[in-house]
């Protein structure tokens, strides 16, 4: 349904298009609510489908309620799945479950297994270290960690704190290794260095004084 | 559900995740269809959702489903709406019946109607004509158009063309100039030159050109 209200300029009158319960807006109003895409942007996507792709549209529509309605996380890595299937990480026999690689996002997770590294367990943390945004060891799944260590503490050689080496992910490792470090348990951090291909000279002050400090013997 | 694949590399295994049917991945793959979103930036959004915002993956779900479902052209100016709701332009009574300005998309009668000028009627094409794509006068609303002129001819004063200047804009804009030249009525094109508040020499040399053959006596 549309309404409109009558707005006056100098001498001119503009309608300006006031809508409620109108589907077009309400999808573009919440499509908006992503990260990195404003009122235009969602618009563009949303006259997109309507003009072109209602298939899309449609199938979207669906796809996103099944996953905001079914998907969870897996109780001990924290990967998510559906109910009933078997875990990506947990459940594949696979991986090295002696080495747990310790990161912040599901996207990290799938960087690193599109690395070509070799393919450890993995366990989520769903998010970083941030005081500043109230969000404290209890808010991500550190105590899910101790756990699984301990459950499996026999068979665990190393734990990778894969975090990025940014405030969040130094506080957050720093922060992990403080808590394993008396397990009798290899714990280890991913370089931060100068990446592959880069030019010295473009790469800021922090990341070449890291580089520097972490040199090693050739 | 998710399945494995093993791909071995140089000296190396690597598992990489094949998935089917997981919602999660059927989300991404369905947004990366649309404009300006590619693999990762679908999987960021989706992983946002899933992570901080489930309501609002669930109501863009319901209202993508519904704006497919239900939002259809209207008969006369082609501006979408919801069944049974009267249409933003035709059964405004506050917009100037006598002027139909002719646009290419929804998006630009909204930058129109932003832009503070008189509330025209509108006639939205939902194109532009692009023989190279295979776009014709046929795939158009060229048809409703005269249909709608035909049917208000004592009433219409003039019909503003309002494509953008681009190739297909320009062409649109000539095919149609050109089928309403013997209908007595009023056809024009709007301004196309340096754009407000630029510099002469950031402009284009068409624009320039353009400009420069549309100067008017001051």
């Amino acid at each position: 349904m549309c309404f409109f209200a009558i707005r006056s300029g100098a001498n001119r009158l503009t309608i300006v298009m006031t809508k409620a319960n109108d589907p077009v807006e309400m999808c573009a109003k919440l499509m908006s609510r992503l990260p990195g895409i404003g009122t235009r942007s969602a618009r563009r996507l949303i006259y997109h489908m309507l003009e072109r792709d209602r298939t899309t549209m449609r199938e979207l529509g669906v796809m996103l309620q099944s996953a905001a309605n079914d998907v969870e996380e897996c109780g001990v890595c924290g990967i998510w799945r559906t109910p009933n299937t078997p875990c990506i990480s947990c459940d594949n026999t696979k991986r090295d479950a002696s080495i747990i690689c310790v990161v912040a996002t599901v996207q990290d997770m799938q960087a690193i297994d599109g690395s070509g590294a070799s393919p450890w367990s993995f366990h989520i943390l769903h998010g970083l270290l941030s005081p500043l945004d109230g969000i404290g060891p209890d808010d991500l799944r550190v105590h899910t960690l101790l756990q699984r260590i301990h459950t499996m503490k026999d068979e665990l050689q190393e734990v990778v704190l894969a975090t990025p080496p940014n405030s969040g992910g130094e506080a957050t490792a720093m922060y992990l290794s403080g808590l394993l470090k008396n397990l009798n348990i290899r714990v280890t951090r991913i370089a931060s260095g100068i990446p592959v291909g880069e030019e010295l000279h473009f790469v800021d002050r922090l990341t070449l004084s890291s580089a520097l400090s972490a040199r090693r013997e050739c």
